[in-house]
C-alpha cells in the first residue's frame, strides 16, 4: 500500500475539518487507491509545528506536541511530506506569506494544493510553470466557490472549449448581507449575524469592499483564461455604499441589487468587473439567497454551462472538500 | 502522430454537427494530443453505409458513396475504428437497437460513446462490466442534458462524495411547452413552436408523457447510484393533464407548475419520481426558462452541488459537444 504524506501549513477550521474528513474517507482510499494518507507536519501562527515522520494522529493533538520555535518554512523545508497544503488565513493585497510558502514547496519538488486564494490571484502564471518544472501537481479548487468544482468543470469536463467570460456571484458573504437587507435588516446587523454564523471575518472589509470577490475573479480568470492580472486591475467597486433605500427603489422596479462579477477578454486585454448590480425579479442571481453562490462559464462549443454552491450547512465544511478533492486528483494522476 | 478512427453509426443532425466541430478543433487534437481523429465508417438507415480506411471526407459525403447493402452491423462488424459513436435516433420503450450496437462493438473490444440514452436506461450495468472486461471505455456524455457535463461532473469532479439523490428538470420540450403556456400559448401551439424550432420530435409523446424524463432519471441514477433500474419502475406522470387552468392557478398562489425529477434510494431500493409539481416563484426551478433544464447532485461531503444548461442556441450544438468531450475523454486516458 501506498502511503501519501501531508504538511499542513495552517490549522484553522478547514485544517482541522479536512483531517475528520479524511478519517471519514480512509477505507475509500484504500479501495481506491490503495493508498493511506497521513499528515506528517502541521503549523500554525500562535503554537508552532510539529513534525512527525510516521504520522500525527490528530485527534490526540496536544498544545505541548508543538515547537514554537518552529515557523511554516521549518516545516515547508523539511522534506517530510508530498504534498503541502497551503491553509492559512489569505492576506489578499499581497498573497503574502501563502505565495513564499507555495513557492519553496514547489521548488523542492513537492505537490501543493492551496485553499488560500492569494498565490492564484497574484502569482498563478509563475506558480503554475515552476510546478511543470518540477513535474509537480499545483491544485487550487477551494480558492473559489469552496469545493463546488468550479476549476474541475472548466478543465476536467468542458476539455477543448475556450473560456470566453466567465460571471457569477462570488462572494457569500456580501450576498448574504444584500438578502438579509432585503428582509428589512440593517447593514450592521447582518454583518454581525453573519460573524455569529461563522463565516464573516473579524474584519469584514475585505469582503464588503469587494476585495475577496475581485481575487476570486483574478484567480479564475489567471487560471481558466490564461491572462495575468492582480486584483488591483480589477474594476471593483462593493457594497459599502448600498443603502436601505436603494433596495427598497430597486424592489419597486422589480429588481434586486446583487454583487455580480465579470471577466473576459476584450481585444487581446482582460477586463474584469466587481460591481453590485440591479437584475431582474426570477432571474437566476435573484435566486442566489445567503450564502449561495455562482459562476457561470461561457464558451464557444458549449455555450453557458452555470455551477451552483447552495448556501452553507453548518454541519458540512465544504473549503474542506476542496482540499480533498484536490488530494484525490493527485492521488488519481499518480495512480501506477 | 496518432490517429483514432471513428465509426459513427448513425448519421443526422448531431452527427453532422460532430463532424463540424472535429473539424474546428484539429490543430487542439494535434497540439493536445498529438492525434488525428478520422472517421473511417458512417451509416445512416435509409441510406446504407460508407466504410473508408483511411478516412471519409464528410464535407464531400454524397449518396453514391453509400453502399445500400450495409447496415450498422456491417459498420460495427468492419472493425475498422476504434471508436465507435451511437448517434441513431432513440426507441425510449426498448433502448433497441441501439443497446446491440454498443454490445457488439464493446464485444470487439472498441471503445463507445453513446449520445443515445436507451443502453444506459434500460442495460447500464452489463455493458459497463463489459466495457471493463474488455479494457475499453463506454462514454455517455451526451445523454443527459447534452453536452453539459453532469456524469463529468459527479466522477471526475465530485471524486469521494457518496450521491445521495438527484433532482432536476431534465426534459427540455416539456419546461419550453410549460413556459409558453405561462405566457398564455396553447399547449397544441407551443408544441408546433417546439416542431419549428427543431427540437420537438414528430411524435412529442415521449416528451410530453415523462418517458424522455424518466429515461434520463434511470441513466443517471444507475450510472451514478450504481442501481439497476429500468425507466418502467420510475412513478412517471407526463404533462399531458396540465390545463392552462391549472397553470393560472398556480400563478394566484405565487407558484408555478414545473415538470421535476427526483431519484434516490430509499431502505436499499431505489426510487424515482417524475411528475408536474408546484414550485415557488423565485426559487430556481422558476428561473429555468424555455429550453434550459438542471440537475442538483446531492452529496454526503460536499452537500449540493448543481449544473444548469442554457436555453439552446441555434448555432451551438450542446449534443454534438457532449460526443467530442467524451472523445476528448478517450484521448487523455489512452494518452501515454
Amino acid at each position: 500500500m501506498k502511503t501519501i504524506r501531508m504538511a499542513l501549513i495552517g490549522y484553522g477550521n478547514v485544517g482541522q475539518a479536512f483531517a475528520r474528513m479524511l478519517k471519514r474517507r480512509e477505507d475509500y482510499l484504500k479501495d481506491t487507491f490503495d493508498a493511506k494518507a497521513i499528515i506528517t507536519g502541521i503549523c500554525t501562527r500562535s503554537r508552532g509545528a510539529v513534525i512527525r515522520e510516521n504520522g500525527i494522529d490528530t485527534e490526540a493533538l496536544t498544545d505541548d506536541m508543538f515547537d514554537k520555535d518552529k515557523d511554516a518554512f521549518a516545516v515547508i523545508e523539511s522534506g517530510e511530506y508530498d504534498v503541502m497544503m497551503e491553509l492559512t488565513p489569505i492576506n489578499i493585497m499581497t498573497g503574502q506569506p501563502a505565495t513564499d510558502h507555495v513557492r519553496r514547496a514547489l521548488d523542492l519538488g513537492k505537490h501543493v494544493i492551496t485553499a488560500n486564494k492569494g498565490p492564484v490571484a497574484w502569482h498563478y502564471r509563475e506558480l503554475r510553470d515552476l510546478a511543470k518544472e518540477k513535474g509537480v501537481l499545483f491544485l487550487h479548487e477551494a480558492t473559489v466557490m469552496d469545493g463546488t468544482p468550479v476549476y474541475n468543470l472548466a478543465k476536467e469536463t468542458l476539455m477543448g472549449c475556450e473560456i470566453t467570460e466567465v460571471s457569477g456571484i462570488f462572494n457569500a458573504t456580501t450576498n448574504f448581507i444584500l438578502t438579509e437587507m432585503e428582509k428589512g435588516v440593517s447593514f450592521e446587523d447582518a454583518v454581525e449575524e453573519g460573524r455569529r454564523q461563522g463565516f464573516v471575518e473579524a474584519d469584514a472589509s475585505m469582503d464588503i469592499d469587494g476585495w475577496d470577490a475581485a481575487a476570486k475573479l483574478t484567480a479564475l480568470m489567471n487560471v481558466l483564461m490564461d491572462v495575468q492580472i492582480t486584483p488591483l486591475e480589477i474594476d471593483r467597486t462593493g457594497i459599502g455604499e448600498i443603502t436601505r433605500e436603494d433596495i427598497e427603489n430597486a424592489g419597486t422596479q422589480g429588481k434586486r441589487i446583487k454583487l455580480l462579477c465579470r471577466g473576459r477578454v476584450e481585444g487581446g486585454r482582460p477586463v474584469g468587473v466587481v460591481r453590485p448590480t440591479l437584475v431582474d425579479e426570477g432571474s437566476l442571481p435573484t435566486t442566489m439567497q445567503g450564502t449561495a453562490s455562482y459562476v457561470t462559464i461561457d464558451t464557444d462549443l458549449m455555450g453557458a454551462t452555470t455551477i451552483i454552491e447552495e448556501p452553507f450547512e453548518p454541519e458540512i465544511d465544504h473549503t474542506a472538500y476542496g482540499v480533498l478533492s484536490d488530494l484525490l486528483r493527485i492521488l488519481t494522476e499518480t495512480k501506477e
